[in-house]
Order: C-alpha cells, then structure tokens, then sequence
C-alpha cells in the first residue's frame, strides 16, 4: 500500500514515520526541495497545482491525503478523480473559508461566537455596530497560525484593521473572552467507526501553539465529541479530524476545524495507546482503528524558532524529543517535545522545564 | 548529525526511524536493491567491499555502524581510517570468530559451555571424546539464526556433522540442556555511562527467534549485567551490546554476543522508556542516554516468512505490529509484533492470539 500525500512538511513527516511498521509506503508532493518529510517518503518535488506532477503523483499512490487544508481546490479535484481521496474533498473546501465554515457549524447545531461576513470597509463597520466591540476581523481564506487576523478594540481601529488584513473579503466575529481553549480530535474508518481522543487543552502566544495537554475525562468531553461527531457525520468523513474549542463558563464554542492531523494532537504519539498519525493511516487504507485510549498523562511543547541546544531536552527523563530537521528560522515550528508519564510524578515541573527550555 | 550504517535490513530501518525525531538523518550501504531500511534513510547500493562506494559511503557521514557484525572486518577497518566507528571495530573482529568469543568470555570470568576448537574430522573426534556427547559444532564464522550448526547426538555422526557444516575451521561445544534462553541488552555512552535494560527470555524454534518476554526484576538479572558490563569494560564499548545466556538450574552461562542492537530487544520500542534503537543512536552521537525501565509488561513475537493478513494483529488492543515491507519468503523475519500491556491484563492471552497468528 502506497499513500500520497499533498504536503511534506512536519505532519507529513510523522505521518509517513507512523506509516513505516504497516508496512505502508508514503509519496509526498511539495515545492520545498528541503521539505522535511523526505528522510521517511518519496519526494515529487513540484507547485502544488503543476498539473503533470499531479498526474504522476497521482499514478505512483493507491490513495491520497494532504497534511494542510489550504492545498488549491482544484488540485485535490483532479487527484480525486483518479484515486481515493481521504478527508473527502467538499471537507477542504469548507475549511477553507471560514465564513461557509461557521455557517455549517451553524447549520449542525455547532455553537460559535457571533459573527458577520464582511467585503469592504463599509459592511466591516455594520458588523461591528451589530456584534460590538472587541470583535476578530479574520481574512476567509488562507489564515492559520493567528495571521491573516486583526482584534479590533475600538471603532477608530476600523479601517486599519482592514488594510491590516489586505482588504480581501473576511468575517467579523465577537471576541470570546475563553476559559480555555481546548481541542477535541477524532477518526472515523471507512467502516464508519468512529474513534475519540481526550481533548486537548492548548495555550498560544503570538498566535501560534505553544502547550497542549491531554485531558483524560475533561468535563468538556462529551459536547465535544457529540460537535465533532456531527461533522464527521456531516463529511461521510475518513481520516482524523481536529476541532478547536473555546470554553467561556459553562458554554462551549467551535472556533475552527481542521480536516487532518494536529498540532494539538502530538502527545498521542507517545501518550495515546495508537496515535493521531498511525490512525489517520489506518483509517484512510480502509486498516481497523487502534485504540485512542489515554497511556497516562501527557503535554506537549512546540519548539518554535530552534530546538533547545546540547542534549537538555533528551536528558530529561519522561521527555521524548521530536526534531523535524528544519532549518531553525523564527516563528518557524521546528519540533516538540512530549511530557510523557505513568502516573502524576514530576509531571507538572517537567512540563515547565520544558516550557523553559522552549523560550 | 549523519549516521552511516552498514547493512539496509530491519535494524538499520528501525535504527534510522529511531533517530529521526532526534533529528539525525541515516545513510546505509547495502547490496540489495529493494533494502528495506531504505525507506526511512538513504541507501548506498554497493558491495560491502567495494572500495570506492565505502569511501564515499564514509564522506558523506558523521559517524558509523553497523546492523550485522559479519560485515566484511577489512571494511570496517576501511571507514574507521576515515570516521568514527561504534560499536569499537575489535567488538565486530572478536563477534565474527565464535573461538575468539567464547576464550574472551573465559578470560573474562564469564561463564560458558565446555568448547573445543575443531579444524579437522580427527580434532572434531578428540574434542567429542573430551567434551561428552551430545555435543553442538559450530561454524567459527558466519552462522545466525541456527545455520552453520549441527548437534551430535551419537559418534557415529561425527563425519556427516562435519560435513554438513562444510568443513570449515569449527569449535564444538557441549550441550546445554538449559531451562530457559536469556538476553541481556546494554549500552555504554561515550561518556562510559552504562545503562541496563531489563533481560529478556527468549524462545526458539528452528534456529530462529519466535518469543521474547521483557523480565523485570528477573533473578538472573544482577549476573547477566555483571558480565555483560565486563564486555563493555573490555572493549572500551560505545553503542548497543547484546549477550545471549542460558540458565541452567543456578548456572548462568553465556552463548554469544552481538555488538548491536539485537532482535530480543525489539519489545523496547513500546516496552521500555527509551528504545535500544534510539538509545544505541544516541550513544554514537555523543548524545545523553535515555531511560531503559521497563514500561509495562512487554512480549514481541517474530513473524517468519509472512505477516498474518488482513489487520488481525492491528484489530487487537494493546499489540503494535512491525512491518518491515519485506519479500515474504520461508524462513525470513518479514516483521515483528509488540504485544505491551501498563498492567497484567490479557497479556498472556494476548500473547498466545499472537503467537497462533504468527504460525
């Protein structure tokens, strides 16, 4: 069995390393020459919409996947015409314009926070008089890791704020003064059983994933599966599914989903039975799900910019380090660590230490 | 970091997937075309004696290894001119000669079998009349997994023994009627700290490995690391070490060595905190070791000649499967099967559905 997938960054990476004891092969399709899936998959290095690699790509694979949901349209279209494409296609399409994206959720019963399309500066300021201030102006299109995205706090930052964002077209939501945010992550097979991680609680800074932990028997649990449970439903989904959450008291709101693995979700490869990676393989090769069930207590730090020098993350004992053999670069996710252990122990120091080690 | 490896089988496939979220990438050299570590490393398609591809196979790395010690010892001798080598060249030298082997361990106050050094039909008769029989000849050189042995039940199959093992210089050794099979799996840091994993008990059938139990707090443990230390000690060891045992009534007696990582140890991919792949890539890089406690309770079953089909090992709890993307051919380890449970559970039950499909 031979996967392909659209993307060979770091998620294709621990996909294809997920992939290798299944015995299953992996091709990646991706501009970068250096892109860092190579040391575990076959490189077609091409533009992700270069018609002819396409074909070829398409041609060597027996199903395809796609680390990153912002792959063109039309390539994921073409390929589908010729193999199994897992996530479905439409499941990319929605997720890439967040305003049909909340207006499923709002069709499926999904809670979110208020919100409003906007197209120019003049429907930008209706918006905010209906939503009122402090509002989120976020691009549809192409966002992740906080960019594309404006926080408006006062009616004069109105136009700045949509120059901010390029002036494309965009939504405007209420600002959720969150708890917490969390993330619940699932994976349906093709037999349509569906599997549930604990959710995940994550903390950001500048925008970008710094902390998640594993949240066995979280409070929040059950309405989270029941809301990622509806997608799923929704998508006749394949392959694993993210759902990002914001908790504000006792209600509990979607933010976004993402039609593949994620970031929130690397503690399951140590602290999960089988994890995020191996299932969204299994479950695209048609292969019976492995357990999701919780293997202790488990937290994960990103390593943005550069991974902590001279052995101090992997002298640490219940510390499993993940270099993604990136060129450091700041902002840039280079790796993570996992906090990983049986019991309580030293678990919350250890976590700081790595919160340390990380800065 | 770049680590070359000698030999593209499953060790160096596992040794390579074991370093990449360390960030280290793996070149090996092999002859055969379809090397199955070639996934997860680059592959060096040569002879292990062909001068030039060793050349250029020792330019391109950092550090070197080795995933079998019957690499050619002149080849190994070649690179080490040019790059480190761990496990030490003279470890490989005294593990490709059994006579060698078996007088270190007696110099070294470890246990063995009576042996005698065999070069003729009429040394082999001395040594069978000196020894007793049953009595097992063994091949000096080049033997694993059973071949090059024969056991000599009675004098009359002293010709035909001879023989069949192609009459090569030879040692025989007494038969040890032992209890059980032990191995013990060890690694030595650059900065000579020693780390232990908890021994293994082993089964056979036909030569070949089949079960490997993990054995915490085993009572032969404390004398198992006794002398497997020695061996370390004595060759100023740099990497995985392993030493295969028999136990008989109160004896501990040693069989072989193997100056790499070692197939009894594979349940430490999900068994132990740290893998003996990762650990023995760490050791040569210089890097801290990690952690070898047990996690849980662990036992691996090879799968010879084929992979039981259609996700019956997948569909079970708490059993990981290791494909190695091999040829299925009779007698060849094709993968292996972790079955690793926190507590006792089904762990025996599990192990004996693992073991049937294996047949």
């Amino acid at each position: 069995m031979v996967v392909g997938l659209l993307g060979g960054g770091q998620l294709a990476r621990m996909l294809a390393q997920a992939a290798h004891p299944l015995g299953i092969k992996t091709v990646f399709l991706d501009p970068a020459v250096d892109a860092c899936a190579q040391v575990a998959a076959d490189h077609i290095c091409a533009a992700f919409d270069d018609t002819d690699a396409l074909d070829q790509f398409a041609a060597r694979v027996d199903v395809i996947s796609y680390e990153f949901e912002n792959v063109p349209f039309e390539s994921v279209q073409r390929v589908a015409k010729k193999k199994p494409v897992f996530p479905p296609a439409d499941a990319v399409a929605v997720a890439q314009d967040r305003l049909v994206e909340k207006t499923m959720f709002g069709e499926l019963g999904i809670a979110t926070a208020e919100f409003r399309a906007v197209d120019n500066l003049s429907s930008l300021a209706n918006a905010a008089k209906e939503i009122g201030l402090p509002a989120v102006l976020k691009t549809r299109r192409m966002g992740y890791d906080g960019k594309g995205q404006a926080i408006i706090w006062e009616t004069s930052e109105l136009e700045e704020s949509w120059s901010s964002i390029g002036e494309v077209p965009a939504i405007l939501e209420a600002f959720v003064p969150f708890d917490r945010e969390l993330s619940i992550i699932a994976v349906r097979s093709q037999s349509s059983r569906v599997e549930f991680y604990p959710a995940s609680e994550n903390t950001h800074a500048d925008g970008i994933l710094r902390l998640s932990l594993s949240r066995v028997a979280d409070p929040c649990q059950g309405r989270a599966e029941e809301y990622v449970g509806r997608l799923l439903n929704r998508f006749g989904y394949v392959g694993v599914i993210a759902l990002e959450l914001f908790q504000l008291g006792d209600d509990l709101i979607a933010n976004e989903f993402a039609p593949r693995v994620h970031n929130s979700g690397h503690w399951t490869i140590e602290g999960a039975e089988i994890s995020q990676f191996e299932n969204h393989m299994r479950a695209i090769c048609g292969l019976p799900l492995g357990s999701t069930q919780a293997v202790g207590k488990a937290a994960m730090v990103n390593f943005i910019g550069k991974i902590p020098t001279g052995g101090t993350v992997m002298s640490q004992p219940n510390v499993f380090l993940h270099d993604y053999g990136k060129v450091a670069k700041p902002g840039r996710k280079v790796g993570h660590a996992t906090v990983q252990v049986q019991t309580d122990g030293d678990f919350v120091n250890t976590v700081d230490d790595i919160l340390a080690l990380a800065k």
